[in-house]
């Protein structure tokens, strides 16, 4: 018993860090609550309980399953609710006005039939993809609403009146809800798109170098090449921000709700009713390319390999430069999209990163004399002489070299990066 | 209009293709009908009717929110749908008792504020991820349930028979929803499950390394050593072979919900009820860490720097030797999950897999006596002593050398993957 005790007190002690950490999701309870105290009105009020003839349990309903936490997805469930109700209910009414015709004894089959098979194709049309992003929840309401007033029209005398009073409560419902999100400390998935996106670029950033301020950490790029030296990262917060990465592997169905949210949105804050979400899909997956190589990067600088120290000291100051420049481009990037405004020292950085490759590319191709001398051009001879009395078996420069040529490939992956975040820019003006 | 015709038709097109690649997709939405067909005879049939004294109406809802494409997930709805409805009931009944006690005027405050207050809680409770997998629909149907009863008990008299038909039409229809998906060509999550794992195993094995069947494609080191030879792969089902590693990338989010849903199923096939379905999720998780260093591979091969003929020559017999040896490995793997028996020749491979490693390594290694001719030991001069007149430089062995760490890399995960296979196998007895 005592390990169960245990067991809860740890769960509700989780449970309030989590409200204290997102006081949004806090909120959003709030919202819920005060939406059902509202709608209870309907039941409280004499008046108002009598004005929809005593269905007001549909407008309870209704608040209990629309209710989502951003605008986004309400105003999704909301107007999908409506639509489904409406069609199914004219339509049912139809079916009802056939079966009456066809006589008592056939009723229960030309209604049993039509329910059977307008319900498996609903169901059907919920299993395609680009109809499900429209309309899934719609389909579902027009399946339960059409064989609910189909089939209880059998039974039940006042049709026109049951269909009429549950669709006034429906839209009773929907507005209070809506009405409620928008007004009530507000969150739309377009804007939490927004925030993802440039939270997982720092995150990116982070991974690949991070700026030396008060607690000293710095990216696992310069890990690799102070390997022996002062070890000022070891505590996990540093651990975690390398990791960050990972994020941003794992981000593309949270990214695809959001921007399939974000379009039924209405215009807030800079964004407009039609801001090109999809180019966030975009920058999205870019993100994610980007992700893969940091991936790669950090499996080749955790592997038991070890490079020869020269080497490392050979290229690190070209391998630090293009991990730095490429870091601050995306931080500069991020800054570009969190503000909205055009930068004017991305091209800057841009060209500062493509420098840095290009003198890595130079390193690299130096190497080659200090593996093997005799190829020297005459002028260069004296200065790389000193270093090239050892020789260094191949074997020991692999893992230098791979990080060297992955880390142009991240350059690369960056650039495209920046061309998605320039589309952006272009579409949303 | 035309157009809208024609994307019409387009949509319809997608839809007959869908079903007829996907028949059990048409299977589950007969199944929905069919279950539907069967909860109307609550209405049409009158002993049926009065039994549940004219509340059908909460049995074909239930059908309808509750049916789900797969067993687990199913039987994971009615569970919850069961369990919120009666403890929100008896909640809700004890809620009126007391609110009854405190006197006509403060009956509407007690109410609200109950409403208020156990909603928030069951929201926030929803927003938990532990608590979210299990009992994310149950919560939601509790604020549901008790709302209703709760505040309807202000103007419904026969409170005790409302909650009491409720939860009885909701167990016909629960009972209805489960005998219909367990007795017509059930699919379960878990099932489900394990082939998603295998077929995301023989992509994985097949973006390596394609055996030369009648179709003659090969895998993506082949192609790229085969590079200037005869192209025999340049339609569009061998490319679409070699980018299946992608679907291992994005099939986390799915994997995760099966699993969850998994848990619910009792033993079916050849699955026992407490299956270790977790352990599937860690053999994702490494047949993803596999797919990223393939990502890698193919970026590595698509790109533009082109290495030394020589070079790539020299090393194209081991780099092979290890892709096919590996993929040979996964293909096995998937084998052994597919027909989860032991394998007797998994060992064997993997043993041949790490030779073949070891004999890339050694080719590594011989590449710097290539370079540097100087240190090559007396008794191999005459061997290479041909080739070594040609001298590389640098930059054109790193695109091989790359290439060959990254093959070493994936072998390594291949290793670990063979060992959470090893772990699933160990559970699983």
């Amino acid at each position: 018993i005592s390990g169960l005790a245990f067991k809860v007190w740890m769960f509700l002690k989780r449970a309030w860090d989590m409200g204290v950490n997102d006081p949004k999701k806090l909120i959003h309870c709030i919202k819920v609550g005060l939406a059902l105290a509202i709608v209870s009105l309907f039941y409280f009020m004499r008046p108002l309980y009598d004005g929809v003839g005593g269905n007001a349990m549909w407008a309870v309903m209704t608040v209990v399953v629309v209710f989502e936490q951003t605008v986004g997805a309400t105003l999704y469930k909301c107007l999908n609710r409506v639509c489904g109700t409406c069609l199914a209910g004219f339509l049912a009414v139809g079916l009802h006005w056939v079966a009456n015709r066809s006589g008592e004894s056939f009723e229960p089959f030309v209604v049993g039939a039509s329910v059977f098979l307008l319900a498996s194709v609903a169901t059907f049309s919920r299993l395609i993809p680009s109809a499900k992003s429209l309309f899934d929840y719609g389909a579902m309401i027009f399946i339960l609403t059409f064989s609910f007033v189909a089939v209880s029209g059998y039974r039940v005398d006042k049709l026109f009146d049951k269909a009429h009073q549950r669709i006034s409560t429906i839209i009773i419902g929907t507005s209070l809800c809506i009405i409620v999100i928008m007004i009530v400390c507000p969150i739309w998935s377009g804007q939490e798109l927004h925030s993802l996106i440039v939270r997982n670029m720092d995150k990116l950033a982070d991974s690949l170098d991070e700026p030396i301020l008060p607690i000293m950490v710095s990216g696992c790029v310069t890990q690799y090449f102070n390997h022996r030296g002062v070890c000022t990262n070891s505590n996990e917060e540093a651990d975690k921000k390398l990791q960050g990465y990972k994020c941003v592997l794992s981000s593309k169905a949270s990214e695809e709700s959001m921007a399939n949210f974000a379009r039924w949105e209405p215009s807030h804050g800079r964004f407009n009713f039609r801001h090109p979400w999809k180019q966030y899909l975009k920058i999205g997956a870019s993100m994610r390319s980007c992700a893969y190589r940091i991936e790669a990067l950090s499996s080749c600088i955790n592997s038991e390999k070890q490079a020869a120290e020269f080497i490392k000291k050979h290229l690190s100051i070209s391998c630090l430069k293009v991990s730095s420049s490429s870091s601050s481009t995306i931080r500069e990037l991020a800054e570009t999209v969190k503000t909205m405004k055009k930068s004017s020292t991305i091209d800057l950085l841009v060209g500062e990163m493509n420098t840095a490759v290009q003198e890595l590319q130079n390193d690299l191709k130096s190497l080659s004399y200090l593996l093997n001398p005799s190829t020297i051009p005459e002028n260069k001879k004296m200065k790389t002489s000193m270093e090239a009395t050892a020789t260094v078996p191949l074997m020991e420069i692999i893992p230098v070299v791979t990080l060297a040529s992955i880390l142009i490939e991240i350059a690369v992956r960056i650039e495209a990066l920046v061309g998605a975040v320039k589309e952006l820019a272009k579409l949303a003006d």
